[in-house]
């Protein structure tokens, strides 16, 4: 389909040389050589007459007598009254510029999602909010406000750790909400937990860091971050309190990513030992540890979780980010980071993209600020909160064998299948009858599939959906 | 300042335990603690005693009841019809989390821009646009129709090439206006010069590319980019046909970085001889060609110069922005792959950071396709035009002997000092008369301050500004 160019006059990029013989004829060559080449495509508008000619310096009647000539064989057309644009059936023709000219082998160039795949009736896939939900109003309300606000400077490059005014805000938030030991200076505003773990990777690995342990079952793609950034990742287990810290310190790691708040994708909390022994694990090994704080304002209990990094500021790089309260494609993240690490992570910041986009950050600054972020995540608590409700439920009727754990927080739940049932079975004979459901295996470094798991997203699935997916694969569940 | 929270009751993290003693003694050490250690700063609002109450699950007398304790104790403030906040005159304490505790040594954390100076009446410093032109309303309006447009897929992760509706319209724009060999396919959507030159050299390093040239005088930051991203940059020097390629052939490099359509920052324009030299040396060497197509944008005489890509597609990494046409903090370029290098590249920009925000994607492809973009650079071209021939016209009359060269395009231009007349102390002296000017030196790999020349940028000084500053100048220039 052509770009449909409104407005005054596209410009076109064409070049005449008046030492090379008449204009007009060169002229006419060069659009058609444009057309042919695929550089215009069928139903593109050109230029008025009146534009082209301003463009090329030539007289109007020059460049009118050109269009009438083309339009005679075929390579424009016009309606009165209309643009002229390029006429339909031209083919471009295979030159070096055109459409036709080198297309490559499809190689399947990776997405941020996953693969393209049939519509389901419901899909349990996970890490993904709600994403009807992302508050469209509020968000433009918020762009606009910090549009009228920003001063001109606020569109020249800015600090690369981010907006002043977003760290100071997320700030005094993240110490209310998350009690972490947030300092407006030693922080940098990212573009999400993958640009902040690969920053961190990064400097760690120059300052000869280069063994990180990861926690199995875990976030896959930690691991492949960490071999991208150049080390080694070393899986630790993972069990009901969390990561096992006796592993970690036997495992030579000087640092560890972990989601202390609600393991990914076990759904455990780190108890309280747990969490002291990690601290002096840091302490005693000079370490690092990378928290992942991703779900943490989702929470159903009131057994309220505090940020890692609260507890041991200097030890400890919290990455948080709006992927699943507001939505992932806004990406904003933001890290915590210690004094000690916060100028080279700024400066690798700087160096990978000189900072985040500045009227996003001021708009999430406004947002947070005006109190529509805290009503937005009190609102999606009670839709995640139903839909939770909704799981438990449809498990509880369809499947009783199935025990489920990790729904503390978050929007997402493991489902623990009964004694000879088959990871794998379920999982392709759920697809037969276009249900999404999602292996434990493939979050644990070995990839086993025992014990036989699901990890069930809920997040981005309506109750109805819930109820109907379950009910429909509820023999498959009790083997 | 503290932020101020408005909406309905901001939230706040507090643990209670229910076996630790009495809730009400428990919640009132709690909030004690909060303030001492800064989590809650002077004039921060507290949730309201119905709202904490139902986070803590206790009754709303407690929470009453407590806050009138602090009240009495001077921690928190209330005025009849206003929220709870936090008293004035309370001081952190030096807790761990607080603002006294770890504030760290201020080591000068790199921002993206040049660090704070005094107010010049004239700054003639280069690379930034005109930072009050950047319209606002129009970038607001394609924000709306972009997000009223958007299905609720595209607020998920999406494709880390980015938007494919932007790649649509940008390569049908790169095409007719640059005469570029664009392929959505082979496109990659990143946040700026800085990612896509890094993203490419990443790429470049893994394939075992680590020789780089860079154009000397040249963009000093592309030295940087190269050193940090593993590989040595090898400066090649440029004359008044733009980069030598016989001494490209001779240093062995198998990449250049370079400027052909006004080579930063002497405003050389690649001769045609020199383009099709290049071409043959990529050819010949294997060798990959990374285009800055920085401020092609803006041209004032009419002789166009595509962009280099078109003439080699296989065999160019053309980098683009809307730093120089709409603002440098929207974050916003594009990269045309060779197809040999997109799937890698994709991959790295996966890695880097999963994907550019998609909603400011979709609000530029609104621009482009709306002739809005086209509009804000013919209003531009005229607003920087103008300040050109003031910069022409003050050098002529205030410092006859000072010639200018490579004002074909863009917003800087390149003051050739007289003989005798050393660069910093022009540069010194202008500073001391609150004038900023910019030698050559800096951007030479040497350093070396002969010739002696300026970089006069006039994107973002006003016509007014550009006289005054030059008239308080002209004896420095002179000699």
């Amino acid at each position: 389909m052509a770009v449909q160019w409104s407005g005054l006059s596209p410009e076109l990029l064409l070049a005449l040389d008046r030492r090379q013989g008449p204009l007009r004829t060169q002229l006419e060559a060069r659009l058609r050589e444009a057309i042919r080449s695929g550089r215009l495509r069928t139903g593109e508008r050109l230029p008025s007459s009146r534009e082209l000619a301003r463009i090329l310096g030539t007289s109007r009647g020059l460049v009118q007598d050109c269009y009438a000539q083309l339009q005679a064989e075929g390579y424009l057309s016009s309606q009165v009254g209309s643009a002229t644009r390029v006429a339909g059936g031209q083919r471009s023709q295979g030159g070096q510029g055109g459409q036709g000219g080198w297309h490559p082998p499809r190689r399947g160039v990776p997405g941020g999602s996953a693969p393209e795949r049939p519509a389901l009736r419901a899909d349990f896939r996970s890490g993904v909010p709600d994403l009807a939900s992302f508050p469209r109003d509020d968000w433009l309300w918020a762009l606009r406000e910090a549009s009228r606000a920003a001063p001109n400077s606020a569109f020249d490059y800015g600090d690369a750790r981010g907006s002043a005014a977003l760290r100071e805000v997320l700030a005094a938030y993240l110490r209310r909400v998350r009690a972490a030991a947030a300092d407006p200076e030693q922080m940098v505003v990212c573009t999400g937990f993958a640009q902040g773990l690969g920053l961190t990777l990064r400097v760690l690995a120059r300052a000869g860091i280069a063994r990180i342990a990861v926690e199995d079952p875990g976030y896959d793609d930690a691991a492949v971050a960490t071999g991208w950034a150049g080390a080694d990742a070393v899986p630790v287990p993972v069990d009901g309190h969390g990561i096992d810290v006796d592993s970690l310190r036997a495992s030579g790691a000087r640092a560890v990513i972990l989601t202390p708040a609600h393991q990914w994708p076990t759904g455990v909390v780190l108890s309280p030992e747990r969490r002291h022994a990690l601290v002096a694990w840091a302490a005693d090994r000079d370490g690092v540890i990378i928290e992942d704080d991703y779900d943490a304002e989702f929470r159903y209990d009131r057994e309220p979780v505090g940020s890692l990094q609260g507890l041991a500021p200097d030890r400890v790089v919290s990455l948080g980010t709006v992927s699943k309260s507001l939505a992932p494609s806004i990406r904003i993240g933001w890290m915590l980071c210690p004094p000690a690490l916060a100028t080279e992570i700024a400066t690798e910041k700087l160096l990978s993209d000189r900072g985040s986009p500045e009227l996003d950050q001021l708009a999430l600054a406004a947002l947070l600020e005006s109190g529509r972020y805290d009503r937005q995540l009190r609102r999606m608590r009670g839709t995640y909160s139903r839909r939770r409700a909704a799981l438990a439920d449809a498990l509880a009727e369809h499947a009783p064998a199935v025990t489920v754990t990790g729904l503390a927080a978050g929007f997402h739940a493991v489902a623990h299948l009964p004694a000879g049932v088959a990871e794998q079975a379920v999982v392709d004979g759920a697809r037969a009858r276009s249900v999404g459901l999602y292996g434990m295996s493939q979050h644990r470094y070995s990839r086993a599939a025992e014990p036989a798991q699901l990890v069930l997203g809920f997040g981005n699935l309506g109750e109805r959906a819930i109820g109907a997916g379950i009910a429909a694969v509820s023999d498959l569940l009790t083997g």
